[in-house]
């Protein structure tokens, strides 16, 4: 693989990237023809349903695709899913050469498209490093192997780690440049979640803006209420934040009270207590997972989050940090929960990227338990 | 001012820094002599008692700072202290103009330099943005302003706060690069001063080494210990750290306790108690003021920080912060103590710095209380 083919397959993260946040339950692909050291057609995948990355950039390129080099950063489908095989119309459209960013990670199809390909005459090309396309596809790659979602928790903190003082104010901690970076992350994911006692203390849309537009295709509403303690008039339901809202509860809420929630179309799962006599979080999640929820952002607060933590489900972290001290041995902490005894034990963070947002700064990474 | 003149003013603060940390109760002054557009000579004032920046750049230079301009951060002196008054000297040597970073901020002496310079036909040319210069010497300024101790707090904690698990883990939360860089944190301060808890937990030493090497001219050592229950044989007391040990106590220390400590050669402080039973740090650092301790920096851990935070004390905050999670509603907070309970109250940090050191994050700012 030499430096053309290296921008090239770069180029196929920036086009997959246009529908981040657009396709689930399918990953984000982006698809480049080359002929002659020059880009005949590109294309990506949109949304689900609608045609693969490398079918929309041969459709483009029509008869010129016959001898081209195809770049695409994750195997093509060899299988007939929403949409046909993208192996065939490979074959079909002359293909010479197919330059992958890395294989298929569903076990049950994986490699399946390159044999394909190979035994076709067509030159099958893999990248050494496939971390980058992993990375692009962390979600899918999650769903797609482990049948459950991808779950991020995302907190806006003082340094000191305090998401609210100790009567409860929260509003802002952050300032304008990480809360609109935040509406962007809410995007990416299938479902944002919070806690009952969110609801309670901030009553928020929980919607997804772009300065004053809504987002129409917003992210369902998860709340995690053992006992359905959140008002019917809560914002969550109101009329300015359209998307649809899962009350995630359990065997202590009463009948009458799940009934009220399917009233208002919410949809009500009730789930088994774990040992804190809280909601137990791994049932909930693989009851989304079938419901093809294959990503969760979870915004706290510090109780909701710390038990994400404690159950070692979470997949990914942000925190936003802002240049300001809270203090207090009482206000509300960003990570509570049970938390780990030994330093040896505490969670760490990979792939660590640090970001400014005017004041403030945002920690990211990729959560590694010991 | 031109470009070169920046230069050299410039140049001042670098050679100022030489001797950070060396020169307390002085300030710290660098001096560029130039002459035709080149640098004759330079100097810095090494340590208290020692010669002015200005009169050891001056003594360099010989009979060639005749017609020189003069670069100096601070305005020179006009009194006789520990050495004679460097305007003297200035005059002497026939310098034609003097560029000056910023003023004395001694108000008994602010402004008198430069008075005795122009009265002696001397150009003088001040700064107009002395932001530079005030930070350069912002421990000196408070002391000479305040007659009170420049306090910082240094904490090194997770992502989300904690300084130890909830079993009191704390070693080491963050990485060789950033322990490394606190022990340069130390040299720069008079003295270090923890709680009684961190000597019950860590039994730290509490000087300041860099690789092998101990530092022989370490920061004093200060415990606040409202009872005395700092152990005799506590590892502050060892002869592998060397510096002097101050007892800041209250009247709830018996006197056996007070004795036993006088014994171990430390100097006991009997502070009276604040409306906590603990250590009223109020008049704790006035009296550290009244023995030359012009900077402190706070190691904690989380409930001395928040005091210091509650009682509007603090000048300075370093958050080093690993990327780690440590989780837990019980875990040890960086900041605890009382905290504010408006959002509106929340202490911001100005002048902030982000600084990466390996794995590690630091958050640097001066402390503003609203």
């Amino acid at each position: 693989m030499n430096a053309c083919d290296k921008k090239y397959i770069n180029l196929t993260i920036d086009l997959a990237l246009k529908a981040e946040g657009s396709t689930s339950p399918n990953p984000i692909v982006g698809a480049v023809l080359v002929k002659s050291n020059r880009i005949i057609a590109k294309g990506f995948h949109r949304q689900c349903g609608q045609a693969h990355a490398e079918i929309e950039a041969i459709n483009k390129a029509g008869k010129k695709a016959k001898g081209a080099d195809l770049y695409v950063n994750l195997e093509p489908c060899s299988h007939f899913g929403r949409t046909g095989p993208c192996t065939d119309a490979i074959i079909n459209a002359g293909i010479k050469r197919v330059i992958i960013g890395m294989k298929d990670p569903n076990p049950l199809t994986c490699g399946k498209g390159i044999s394909i390909l190979k035994k076709n005459g067509i030159k099958v090309e893999l990248c050494r490093d496939s971390q980058p396309f992993q990375q692009l596809n962390e979600i899918f790659n999650k769903y797609i192997t482990k049948k459950i979602p991808f779950i991020a928790v995302k907190a806006a903190q003082s340094i000191d780690g305090k998401i609210a003082t100790k009567t409860y104010q929260s509003k802002w901690i952050t300032g304008k440049h990480s809360r609109d970076y935040s509406q962007c992350l809410r995007k990416k994911y299938d479902a944002i979640m919070v806690g009952v006692n969110t609801i309670l203390k901030d009553n928020p849309y929980l919607s997804c803006r772009f300065g004053d537009e809504l987002l129409l295709d917003s992210p369902v509403k998860i709340i995690v209420d053992a006992t359905l303690k959140t008002p019917a008039n809560s914002n969550i339901f109101s009329g300015l934040s359209p998307a649809p809202v899962i009350m995630a509860t359990t065997t202590r809420a009463s009948k009458k009270k799940i009934q009220q929630f399917n009233n208002l179309d919410a949809d009500v799962i009730v789930c088994p207590v774990d040992k804190n006599n809280a909601v137990d979080l791994k049932y909930l999640i693989n009851e989304l997972a079938k419901n093809e929820i294959t990503s969760i952002l979870v915004e706290g607060g510090g109780k909701l989050n710390g038990s994400f933590f404690d159950a070692k489900l979470v997949d990914k972290a942000y925190f936003f940090i802002a240049p300001k001290i809270i203090g207090g041995e009482h206000a509300v902490l960003s990570v509570a929960g049970t938390g780990c005894s030994k330093l040896a034990k505490a969670i760490t963070l990979e792939n660590v990227k640090y970001m400014r947002f005017g004041e403030d700064f945002l920690i990211e990474g990729n959560v590694k338990y010991s």
